[in-house]
């Protein structure tokens, strides 16, 4: 239909296919390995990618940390909402969304954190996003200071919100410091960062970036995403361990991970929930979660203030395979957490360890690479909660060393 | 602490104040109702509003349109999951989070569009915001064209795609090709637009706008969150309906609607599925749904492929609402689809015919106030359903009739 003068249409897929082919050249593609775990046998799992049918599967990577997702009583409150009230909402908060047992896990989340109030997200993802987009446009110039290894989705809110973002070196105050004083005090001001770095393994000075906060009068916003249900003597996070909640404008935490079931929420002074509440687009413009969700998230919540053997499991179960994988001469990352991860250092490797682990080992541990960490530092993530045993962990360092040598990989220094 | 001649140091209580009392000024401040739907009796639900326990009250604003949330098939899939696998997924798609349910629901909506693939996201809003923003990151220079009424999420996406956008005024298709004529012939476009506008209740002319995407090159996006399971022999929407399936290069819907559960996907080919996959942070950086959820998404895509019970009884109620309306003289909105608009034009008076309506008839239908629609264009909103009857109808209609005397609103032409 073009003339010869005029310019060749777009071709949209050699676009598409230049996208895809880069993450081939890269060995990122990434290719998701169908599973179901098995209820009540976690973390036993049936895996479907092979051709004879499931396969039985020891996972080790999963975010379920303290398997709250197979306990009785989260699964029995889901139950008892699914016949009561059914599957879905039906409606956003504002129009018919809003359930009885959304009204009562928010009270019992703003407990969690001693904090007047609390707000449900969809995820956790979408709490990060549309909180810190809209505080940035609330506030009117706005300056966000934000750790170099922020999630993705506190990346995605901050420049959402059009602020201008001040980037501080991991951890480091001394760095954030040197920006904050850098700028213009009479400007709004917020610190952005995570208590307990997923990836990495450790864990932010909390108390003194507060103290940073009071000095050149910011706002703070702590994810704990990784840590509540697993931190602290209610579970309510790191901020609950060390006595810190009141110190935070704004807590942000996921009912997904260790709370075992899905959703996000932040807990923070009423005044400004109601603002996040009426000015959020990516809270107001969509359906609530299910309250199938809700009272089950509710029950794990609940569960975990109450008890500490998960916790206590978990942590037990965190050192002992440190320890083992040490050992065994295995570069295990330092890691004052619950998170136990392995340096690689190359994606193709770290894909071909996976691989092997999967198809002879029968153990189940996704390799991580760009983006969710930078390149070069590819590796493999586990997450040992009260359910791994002793015994499944010998098989796996076993596993592993048998694996290093094979492939000839670097060993602990 | 600060001396004379610093400024003054900013006072965080008072933006935020602020902000709450702009909507109290401009009577918009929204109040959640709290309910509980009573399951297997839907319209029916409790509401905890009032002082004397919960009250019985009869639904009119639900988007489960079609109470698939309470189907029997939804609810015994649900369960068996949670029985099977458990409450959460444990992890994002790629580390752990990837279900045998997720895979067969993504089979059943590329098939229910007649696409090569789907995508699930938690909800209809990531599914939006995501795929349309990565879009626009994919393709350089990209300009995209949206409809004036598009959805708050769709918007959100254009934005944080950074591409440049072009409005069209509401369903104008010269107004659309003035604009794509305007533009340089060899960069990328989009046009991005709805087929039922669910506060309008009208329907977009999808033939004509992909015949202006062809002449003019442009890939099309459809969202068709208010009509998938209600429109087409198989309930894949309006372009089922009116076979166009294949001429849209992006069909994107909700799980939580007509389908009466949560989540959001999209379906196109499977090169553009493995872009948006690859590429979106909302879709990679987030724990799945849950498999409970995508067990009852699944049962209900499948119910509505072979059933039209229920998207026959949604239209009868809603014809015989309008036609009711209308003979009692109330501003009833042309609608051409299941939505039932009734036009106020003040955020004042909408809410207090709502506040009637609960207080005193048990009848609970929201005002819709901006930001959901332009100021001055303030309604009610009535979705009709199967399960609400000609007694109810009459109820409703008898009650508005006389609450339009006592406030002395305006009546039909
Ligand atoms: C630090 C951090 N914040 C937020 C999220 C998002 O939470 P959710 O999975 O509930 O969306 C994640 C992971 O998914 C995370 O690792
Ligand atoms: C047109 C439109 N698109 C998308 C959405 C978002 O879908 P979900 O509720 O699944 O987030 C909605 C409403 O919520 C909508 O009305």
């Amino acid at each position: 239909m073009h003339s010869a003068d005029s310019p060749a249409p777009v071709d949209y897929s050699r676009v598409f296919t230049s996208a895809i082919d880069r993450l081939h050249a890269e060995g990122r593609y990434r290719v998701f390995i169908d599973i179901l775990r098995n209820k009540g046998m976690f973390p036993n799992a049936r895996c479907f990618a092979g051709h004879n049918g499931p396969k039985p599967i020891t996972v080790w990577c999963s975010n379920d940390y303290l398997a709250m997702g197979q306990h009785p009583k989260v699964i029995a409150a889901m139950e008892e909402a699914l016949h009561d009230v059914g599957a879905g909402s039906g409606g956003t908060r504002n129009i018919g969304g809003n359930t009885h047992y959304h009204v009562d896990l928010e009270g019992e989340l703003a407990d969690l954190h001693g904090k007047d109030g609390a707000l449900l997200f969809t995820s956790g993802y979408v709490s990060n996003e549309a909180t810190l987009a809209t505080l940035g446009k609330i506030l009117p110039g706005c300056l966000i200071y934000s750790d170099e290894l922020n999630h993705a989705s506190m990346i995605a809110g901050i420049r959402n919100s059009g602020c201008e973002k001040r980037v501080f070196r991991h951890n480091d105050l001394a760095h954030l410091e040197e920006l904050l004083a850098a700028d213009d005090p009479s400007v709004p001001k917020l610190i952005a960062f995570e208590s307990v770095y997923s990836m990495d393994a450790d864990i932010a000075p909390i108390a003194e970036i507060c103290d940073l906060a009071d000095k050149y009068n910011a706002l703070t916003y702590l994810d704990e995403v990784h840590a509540v249900g697993m931190y602290g003597p209610r579970g309510g996070g790191i901020s609950d361990r060390e006595g810190l909640a009141d110190r935070l404008t704004i807590i942000e935490g996921t009912l997904g991970k260790a709370f075992g079931v899905m959703g996000g929420y932040i807990a923070a002074d009423q005044m400004i929930i109601d603002v996040i509440r009426s000015y959020a687009p990516g809270f107001i413009f969509t359906t609530s979660l299910s309250p199938v969700l809700v009272a089950g998230a509710l029950a794990s919540v609940r569960h975990l203030k109450g008890s500490s053997e998960e916790r206590d499991g978990q942590q037990a179960a965190a050192a002992k395979l440190k320890v083992m994988m040490a050992e065994a001469g295995l570069p295990v990352m330092p890691s004052t957490t619950h998170i136990v991860p392995l340096m690689v250092g190359d994606p193709v490797k770290a894909k071909k360890i996976s691989d092997i682990l999967l198809a002879e080992y029968g153990v189940y541990v996704q390799p991580i690479n760009y983006p969710t960490v930078p390149r070069g530092t590819e590796r493999l993530r586990f997450t040992p909660g009260p359910a791994h045993d002793e015994a499944m962990m010998r098989e796996l360092v076993d596993a592993l060393v048998e694996i290093w040598g094979r492939l000839e990989l670097r060993r602990a220094a």
